[in-house]
C-alpha cells in the first residue's frame, strides 16, 4: 500500500469536514516534541492540536515524560469508521496518525488512561510508525466482572456479586452495567476460575448464560418482502423473533438473583465475566492500523480494550515485539476480543517475545476476505457483497492485485484470476470492482472473489498465549507461517487452520505452515469436543484445502486425548513431537484418538513419543488406509 | 455557500472512500437524461450509474417516463451524515447530488416508492437544483397506526387493532413494529380522529401514551465522574434510570392490548399513531439539502418520510412551489417529522401554494444555531459546543460570516461581533472556531455564538397548514418574514415565535415580522394553555427579543379564548383583525382572556373585531398600563 494519502486536498472548513480529515506530513526536518505532565489530566487537547499541525509542521517524533495521562473523548478528533471484525464506529482519538511517515511515540514507561470510547492509536494511510514503552488501559473496562456467591439448584437461581468497580442498574428486571460513555448487559458471557486465573474449565456446561429465548407473538411479518439477500445477523434482523430470557433481581447492594438459566448454574467462587451484545461490544480497539505499511510495536502494554488489543487492514511489515496483551487491577480480562488481529496484511507479520493473556478472543487471527459476486456488470466489472456486518467497506486490495475466483463447492483454490483496476464502495455491503482484463466467461453469480497477494509471512515466536477465551492462533495463511517456541494454554483450539467461508467469509486456506518447538498445556479444556491443532473447513466436502505442514518437535501436555484433527490436508509432516497426559482436570472426551485424519493425503508421522491415554491413538478414514502412528 | 465543491480530489480506490465522495460538474454541455420505467423495479442502480458518471459526463436535465419507480437500499450510494434536527445516519441515496449545478429532475407525474432507511434528494454544495411533477412515498412507513378497539377503565387497559400493513411482534411483553430494513416501539404517539382526519380534540389528555418510567434498582451509578458536561438527552444518558412502564398482550391476531397506560385511556374509534422513540425516529427525510444556493421544488409531493419532508441547512434561495406534504393510503400520518425546515438559511425561503397535512410536527422551523463557547484557546480561537444532538457537526457560517457573541441573561441580543476565519469540526459536539479580528475581552467561557448572517428573507403564502401534530409556523428569524393568505389549523401554537435557547439550542429572535390576511381555525385544541400565535423565550426574564411585528386582518375562528400571547416584544402592531368562536369543540379554558401582554412595548390594538367568549379580553402586566384592546 503506498503512503499517498487521500486527504490532502481537503479544505478545513467545509460541510462535510465530519467525515473524513488528514493530516499527512512528510518525512524532512521534522521535529521532536517532548509532552510533560502537566497535559496529564486530559492529554487529548493538548495531543491533538499539534497532530493537527503537522502537515505544516511536521514530526518525526512524539516523548511523554514518564506519567499517567488521561485521555477523554470530549475533545477528541472523530471520524465514522469501518474497523474489520469491529463495529462500525464514531472513532474518537487523541492521535489520528492520517499519511504520517517516519513517526517514533514514546512513553517512556507511561500509562495512558482511556475514558469511554476512544481508539488510542489511529494508524491509516502511514509509513514507518513505532509505538514503543507505553502502557493503555481504560478507567472503566467495556466489559463487567463478578463473583458467582450462591447457586439455587432448586430454584434454579444463581447470585452474584459485582464490585463498587462495576456499576449497574436493573430495566424491567434485565441487568444493565453502566459505564462512561457506555452501557451495556450480560450478553456474552463465560466463567473465569480465579484461582487459575483462566477460563474455568468446562465452561462450556454453564455458560453462555443464556439470555435470549424465543418470542412467542410475531404478525404478519411474513408481508416484509425483501428483493435482495438480508444478513439475519445484522442489527435490525438478528433481533426479530428473540427476547431476553434471563430475570434479574437485586438481593442485597451489588448481589444480584439471576433467574431462568438453561446451563448448569455456575459454581460458587467463579467469576463471570460478560461484555453485551456480540453487534455492539466491539468498538473501542486498541490500536487500528489501516493501509499502513511499516509499523513497530516495542514494549507496549495493553491492559484492556473495548475490542481488539490490534487489529490491522491491508497493511504490510508489522512488527510486534514485545506487545503485551494481559489485565491490570486484578481483573480477569484483558481485551474484549482478540489480541491482535490481521486482515489483507502482507509483507512481514511478526509476533514475537509478546504476551497474549485474559483476551476475550483469539491470540491472534490472520486471514483475508471472501467477497460475493451479486452482479456481472461489465465485460470487466463486478458488484460484490459484503457477507459479514463487520466487513462492509473493506476494500480487497490495490490496483493491480491478483484477485482469484473462488468457487468453494468445486475447489477452495481460485479457478482463475484477475487483477483488480479499481473499486467503488458504494454501500458498506456493496462496491463495485473493476479488473484490467476482461471477465472469464465461467464467472457466474455466487463465485466469491479473494485477494491472493493480501497474506503475510508470518512469524510467531516466544510468545506467551494462555488464560484466553478462544483459540490461541486462527491462521488462514496460504502465504509462510512459522510458529515455534511459544506457549500455549487456551481454551478452544490452540491453533486453529481453517477455511471460514459462510459465516465470518475469512479467506485464506493455509499452506507453509510450521509449527515447532511449542508447548502445548490443556488447551480445549472449556468442553468442546475438539483438537489442540485442527484443520478443517467450513465447507464439508473432501477437497483438498491445505498444504505444506510441519508439525514438528512440540510438546503436548494435556488432561485429554484430543491433539491433533487433520482434514483437507495435503502434506503433514508430524515428527518428533512428545505427547503426554497432565492430569490436570478430569478427560472431558476420554473416548477420543489422539490424532484424527479424514480427506487428507501425504501425511506422515515420525518419531513421535506417546505417553498418553488414547486407544487408538490414531482414528483415520480410508483417504490414507496405510497411514500409521510412529 | 459557494459551489466549490470540496471532493473534487479524490480518487476513487481509498481505504477511506465511504467516508466522502462526489460527482461534481460544471454546467456547460450537459447532457439531458431520461429512463424508463424499464429500470422501475429498482431504480437506484442505473440512477446511481449515472450520477456516477457526471463528473466527466455532466447532466443539465434528468426525466422519467410517468409510472412507479422502486427505490431499494441495497445498491444505493451510502455516506455518514450529520442532518440537522435529524438523527446521525448511513445515508442511502440513489440520487447523491454532491456538488451538482444547473439540473433539472422531472418524475414528469411519476411516483417513487422507497423501501427502508433512504435519503430520496441527497443534495450538497450544489447550486440552481430543480426538482418536480415527482410523488415521493414509502412502502412500508416508519410509523404505525392503529385503531382503538376497546377500552376498560376498571382494568385500565385499552385494545388496538392493526391492519396486515402494520406486521409487529411483542418481546418480553413490548410492542415492536417490523418494517423493511428497521423496526420501532410505541415511543412518541398521539390520537388521530379519523373523522376529522386531524389530530384528535384534547389528545394532550389521553396521549402520550405512558411507555417508560423510572426504573428503582440503580447501584454505585455515582461512581460515574465525567469530566466535561454530559447531554442528559443523548442516546446513552437518556435511558440511565428509566425502563419500559407498559405491558403489551396480544389477544386476537391484529388487536393487542395495552396495560399500565397512566394518562386517561384513549376512545374508541380513534386512531393511535406511533413512532417510536425520539432519539432513532428521524433518519430518511425526503429532501436534504445543504450548502446549496439555488433550489427549486415545484409540484411535488411527498406522502410519507422517516423524517422530514424538506431539511434544508447553510443553503440559499430555496423556492418550494406546490410542494404538498400529505397522507397517502388512507394513512393519518404523513412525515413522521416536520413538513419542512430550515437552519442557517439565507437569501429568500419561499413557502407557497403548499399543503403541509397530517405530518407529526411542525409545517416549517426557520432559526439558526447556538453554540456554546467552551474554552478560548488563543486570542482569535475558541472550542465550541454543540448543545443538542441532533446538531452535531453543524457548521454555524462560512468565511468571513459576522459572528454574534450572545449572553441570554444579559440580552437577547449579541453584545458584539466578530467574522468568521475558519471551523474545524474536530467532533461531533466540539469545533474550534477561528475569526478574523482578536476576542473581545468581554468573551466568557458559557457564553453562546450565533450567526447574525443565517437568516433568509421569508415568505409563506397561499398554504394550507393543518391535521399535523405540533405546530404551523415555528419562526425564529430576524431578517424579513412575512406570512400571508395561508389556512392554519394544528393542534398547537399556528405561529410560535421563540427564543429556544434552553434545549434545542435554535438561535434566532424573530423581528420585522407580518402576519396579514390568513385564517386561523380551532388551532390549539390538543390541550394545551397557550396561544394560537405565541411570543415566547425559553430565558425567562422581561428583555426585549421580538421587535416590529405586525399582526393584520386575519380572521381566527377559534373555539377557545386564547388567541395571542405577547411577551418581549417591542413594537406590535395588532390591526384589522376579525375574532369569532366557532363551537367546533367545548372550550378547554374558559378562564382565559383573548390576549396576553407581558414585558413588552409599543404594542398597538386597532381597529379589531371581537366576536368571541373572552372576558376580558386582554390581560396584561404592568409593561403596558395604558394598553386597551381595540
Amino acid at each position: 500500500m503506498k503512503n499517498t494519502s487521500p486527504y490532502k486536498n481537503l479544505i478545513a472548513l467545509t460541510l462535510c469536514l465530519v467525515g473524513i480529515m488528514g493530516f499527512s506530513q512528510s518525512a524532512s526536518l521534522n521535529e521532536k516534541v517532548l509532552f510533560k505532565t502537566d497535559i496529564a489530566d486530559d492529554a487529548t487537547p493538548a495531543l491533538l492540536a499539534r497532530i493537527r499541525q503537522a502537515k505544516d509542521h511536521p514530526i518525526s517524533q512524539i516523548k511523554f515524560e514518564k506519567g499517567t495521562y488521561h485521555f477523554y473523548p470530549d475533545k477528541a478528533f472523530e471520524r465514522f469508521t469501518r474497523i474489520s471484525n469491529h463495529d462500525d464506529v464514531m472513532a474518537k482519538t487523541a492521535l489520528p496518525l492520517l499519511g504520517f511517515k517516519d513517526l517514533v511515540i514514546d512513553g517512556q514507561g507511561s500509562t495512558f488512561i482511556y475514558h469511554g470510547r476512544m481508539i488510542p492509536f489511529l494508524i491509516e494511510g502511514s509509513e514507518n510508525i513505532t509505538v514503543q514503552n507505553v502502557t493503555i488501559d481504560w478507567a472503566m473496562p467495556f466489559h463487567s466482572e463478578g463473583t458467582i456467591v450462591a447457586n439455587d439448584e432448586k430454584n434454579n437461581t444463581f447470585d452474584i456479586h459485582f464490585s463498587d468497580e462495576y456499576p449497574y442498574e436493573i430495566r424491567n428486571e434485565q441487568l444493565i452495567f453502566l459505564k462512561e460513555y457506555y452501557e451495556h448487559d450480560l450478553g456474552q458471557s463465560i466463567l473465569y476460575d480465579p484461582i487459575r486465573n483462566a477460563i474455568a474449565f468446562d465452561t462450556e456446561a454453564y455458560t453462555p448464560i443464556t439470555t435470549i429465548r424465543n418470542s412467542k407473538t410475531q404478525r404478519n411479518f411474513d408481508k416484509i418482502k425483501y428483493k435482495y439477500k438480508v444478513d439475519p445477523r445484522s442489527k435490525v434482523e438478528k433481533v426479530r423473533g428473540k427476547e431476553d430470557n434471563l430475570r434479574v433481581k437485586e438481593i442485597k447492594p451489588g448481589t444480584v438473583r439471576i433467574y431462568n438459566h438453561r446451563k448448569k448454574l455456575p459454581p460458587v467462587g467463579m467469576i463471570l465475566v460478560c461484555k453485551g451484545d456480540q453487534s455492539l461490544n466491539r468498538l473501542a480497539p486498541a490500536f487500528r492500523i489501516s493501509g499502513t505499511d511499516g509499523f513497530n510495536a516495542n514494549n507496549v502494554t495493553v491492559n484492556h480494550a473495548g475490542g481488539m488489543g490490534l487489529i490491522a487492514e491491508n497493511s504490510s511489515d508489522l512488527i510486534l515485539d514485545g506487545f503485551h496483551v494481559k489485565p491490570s487491577h486484578g481483573r480477569m480480562v484483558s481485551t474484549s476480543a482478540d489480541a491482535t488481529h490481521f486482515v489483507g496484511c502482507r509483507g512481514k507479520v511478526v509476533l514475537k517475545n509478546c504476551t497474549f493473556n485474559n483476551q476475550l478472543d483469539d491470540a491472534t487471527n490472520v486471514h483475508g476476505t471472501y467477497q460475493e459476486v451479486v452482479d456481472i456488470l461489465s465485460e470487466n466489472s463486478i458488484g460484490v457483497r459484503m457477507g459479514h456486518a463487520q466487513q462492509q467497506g473493506f476494500p480487497i486490495g490495490t490496483p493491480n492485485d491478483t484477485i482469484g475466483l473462488v468457487r468453494l463447492s468445486d475447489s477452495f483454490f481460485a479457478y482463475d484470476h484477475l487483477t483488480l483496476k479499481a473499486i467503488e464502495n458504494i454501500n458498506g455491503r456493496y462496491q463495485i470492482v473493476t479488473f484490467n482484463e476482461k471477465l472469464p466467461a465461467t464467472l457466474k453469480v455466487g463465485d466469491l472473489i479473494e485477494n491472493l497477494e493480501g497474506y503475510p509471512d508470518l512469524l510467531v515466536q516466544n510468545c506467551n498465549i494462555s488464560r484466553n477465551r478462544a483459540r490461541g492462533l486462527l491462521i488462514s495463511n496460504p502465504k509462510n507461517t512459522l510458529i515455534e517456541n511459544n506457549f500455549f494454554s487456551t481454551e478452544m483450539e490452540a491453533i486453529l487452520v481453517p477455511v471460514e467461508s459462510s459465516h465470518w467469509f475469512e479467506s485464506g486456506n493455509a499452506a507453509n505452515l510450521v509449527i515447532r518447538n511449542n508447548t502445548f498445556q490443556d488447551n480445549q479444556h472449556s468442553g468442546f469436543n475438539r483438537g489442540v491443532i485442527r484443520f478443517v473447513t467450513d465447507d464439508d466436502n473432501d477437497n483438498i484445502a491445505f498444504k505444506n505442514i510441519e508439525i514438528t518437535n512440540n510438546t503436548f501436555n494435556q488432561f485429554d486425548n484430543l491433539i491433533l484433527e487433520i482434514s483437507n490436508v495435503d502434506g503433514l509432516l508430524f515428527e518428533g513431537n512428545k505427547i503426554t497426559n497432565s492430569g490436570t482436570f478430569p478427560m472431558l472426551h476420554p473416548e477420543n484418538p489422539a490424532i484424527k485424519v479424514k480427506a487428507s493425503k501425504n501425511i506422515v508421522f515420525k518419531k513421535n513419543g506417546y505417553k498418553g491415554k488414547a486407544k487408538p491413538i490414531l482414528e483415520k478414514d480410508e483417504s490414507q488406509p496405510k497411514l500409521k502412528f510412529k
